[in-house]
Order: C-alpha cells, then structure tokens, then sequence
C-alpha cells in the first residue's frame, strides 16, 4: 500500500478538509470493507474550478482539472472514515465520471483520464479501478464534472 | 433501526404493491447483505406522476415529490425481498439519481433532496446515505426523475 | 450455473477476446466475491458497431443490438477474470444502462432490453439482474450506448 501523503506532497498537492454532512445525505457511507463516496463535485476553496459543458464552456484540459479535484475531495472523504490511516486504503474500486457535455462531445474517457492518472500516480496498483465515463446534460452548480468513488478498506473496526 | 410503518403512518404515506418482475430484468438483487434496487420511475397508482425536463416541464417541486414517490416504490421492492421485516433494514447505502434535465439546469441535488429528506424522515440515522444527483437529457416513459437504491440488510437468510 | 459455452454457441455468438488495460484504470475489479467491470462500449472486430443518439442517428433496433454487443464484451473481461471458468459465475447483479439520446426519446428501456433479453438468454435466472437506464447527451467514442455491469461469482481464490 503506498505512502498516500508522501505522494500528494511530491505532486504539491493536498486534500482538503471534508465538508461535513450539510444534508439528509453523507459525503461518504462505510458498509463491511467498502466506502461509497457520494458524487464529488471540483471544488477548491469554496468554489467551482470550471462550469458549463465540454468543450464549449470548459475546455477538455480544464475539465480533467476539474476531475482531479474531485478525486482529491473524494479522498479526503475517505481519509476522514479511515482517520487519515491511509495503510488501509487496499483498493479503489470504481468511478463514476458524469461529464457536462455538448450533444457530439465525445471524449468524455479523455476527461476522465484527468481522475484516473491521478489515482494511479498517488497509488499505484492500489489506485487502478474501474469505471464508467458518461456525458450528461447538466449538473448541479453547474458543475462540468461529477465523479462518485468506491473504495476497498482493511482493518475494519466493528460496529 | 427505527419503525418504518409507524413513519409512514405518521406522514401518511403507503408503500405501493411492488410490480412483479416483468421483463429479464428484476426490481431487486440481494447479494450478500446488500439489496440493489434497480432504477425507480415515479409512478403511482399506475401513472408517471410528472414528465419531461426540469425546470420546462416540470417544476423543481414537482421533481421533488416525484423524488419521493421513486423512493416509496424504492422500498417497497426492499420490503418484498425481506417480507417487509423492517427491523433487518441496517442501512440505506447510495442513492443514484438521475433527473430530467434542460441544459442549463443546476438544481439537480434540490430534485434529490426530496428523496435524500424522505428517507431521513422515515428512517432516521439508517436513511442517511451516499449519492450521485446527476441531470440526463432523458429518461424512460418521460419520467422527470429516477433513482436506484442500494441498501443493507441484516439477517439474511442463507441461500 | 448454466454452460454459458453451450448458449452462446447456440445462439451463435463469440465472447470477443478482451482488450488488455491500457491505460490508469482497468476493465474489471475483482473485490471478495463481486466483480465491477467497467463501462463497455459496443465495439466489435475494433470498430463501434452504432454511433450518435437515439433515434436520430440509431434506431431503437441498432441500439439493442449495440447494447448485446456491450454485454458480450463485458461478459469477455469477467471470463477473463475468472479464467473462462463460466460455473463461478453466480449471479448477475446489476447493470448500469447508459443511452446516447435525443431530447424526447423515452424508450431506453427497450434498449436495455437487448442487454438483459440476452444475458437471460445465456444464464437464464443466473442472468436476471438489476438495473438502471438512462438517456445520456454523448458518450466516448460517440456510441451510442455504454454498459457497466456487477456479477457475483464463487470460489474466489484468496489473494
């Protein structure tokens, strides 16, 4: 398991501090060994990175941006389940990556690509997972991207 | 775990007679100690309750209350599974929703607040759960919103 | 547990040989006993069978059949996964339906349809599955569907 905060400071990269729940719903839900993360949005310092669809009102380039915030403020909801022990961190399993799209944008895997090679340079084999990449038509905030998580831990305390 | 009919009673709400399975695909997977319920449509009594985008053509209200009847029909595909034994319901898990948009809309997580508020309400801690809230350019028979349920039981009988 | 083998001669179809990974992520994820395999695309002999939504650019027909086209190649990373042997496969648990859509159409049911008629087709009740479907603007490549699947399977070995 790789050393997740050698990692982002090699990147010059921090996760955030996780909002806490501000609604029914909770950033993140551990049951058994797997954490679902709720959909991310890129936020960075309180506000949106990009919004509006790929490409006309987010270029492709500030779109993976965008993804690579959600994944950092993805991670953070886990450090904060896990305590920041990211030893237990064994697997990200799947993303989901909703894209804000233009109707004929087809490179919403280009976009993603920004979430996935991030995973793999912060985590190696552990970061490797599946998922879908889809374009949808709008998002919340006006959001250009959205990426739910889930992840595989050990070590699990009972309760 | 709290006691769901008494909630519904109190907010004078019934769970429909979950449709019997009618295609090659079914209302409900248990694997484990986890239900997935598939993709919900608001219907009740037999009809979509509100159809086409938000906001053009139906209101972000509407989307709301269109919400909370996909969760109804939600659980009632959990009940037939568990013969409505509420007390082995340990936990709502994700949420995915997907509502009905226009371009432009951004209000996708309020549309989901009427599910993501339901499930607190009726069963307090237990219903509080991840979720992606997502905007499509459409949905099937035209509903405004669908959403699909995972959640986790307790008890299961083995098979 | 049905001889996938045997049915999918019988309906005289081939599991394609699955792409390698090729890039951050990775076809399918195997976590205890359930296996993720990432969004498929209807590609078949290296080229994507329909593209552009439906059903202006696809007709309902070629949809579902691109959709039993994501099946086979979703189908193909599980044997991968589980070295052909096809009596590990338990159950399918979920799919997720993603249908490139005009604005209006409302039929991605009967798309999926193409999916979930043939993995019942080739599995029988092993094959009845959850799902979501859902009308999405654009996906990669410009399909015109895109399938992620979850299937159980037994006999995992301890790794």
């Amino acid at each position: 398991m790789p050393d997740l905060p050698a990692q982002l400071a090699r990147l010059n990269l921090t996760l955030p501090t996780p909002p806490a729940a501000v609604a029914s719903y909770v950033p993140a839900v551990r049951v058994g060994d797997l954490i679902t993360v709720s959909g991310q949005l890129p936020m960075r310092d309180g506000k949106m990175v990009a919004t509006g669809p790929v490409p006309s009102a987010t270029s492709i380039e500030s779109a993976q941006d965008a993804a690579r915030q959600c994944i950092l403020n993805g991670l953070a909801q886990v450090g904060h389940l896990i305590d920041n022990d990211w030893l237990r961190l064994t697997r990200v399993v799947r993303l989901g990556v909703f894209v804000c799209s233009d109707a004929g944008f087809d490179q919403q895997h280009i976009v993603a690509n920004g979430a996935s090679d991030l995973l793999f340079e912060l985590l190696g084999e552990t970061g490797r997972h599946a998922r879908a990449a889809v374009g949808v038509i709008a998002l919340p905030l006006a959001a250009c991207v959205e990426i739910e998580m889930t992840v595989q831990i050990a070590g699990v305390a009972h309760n």
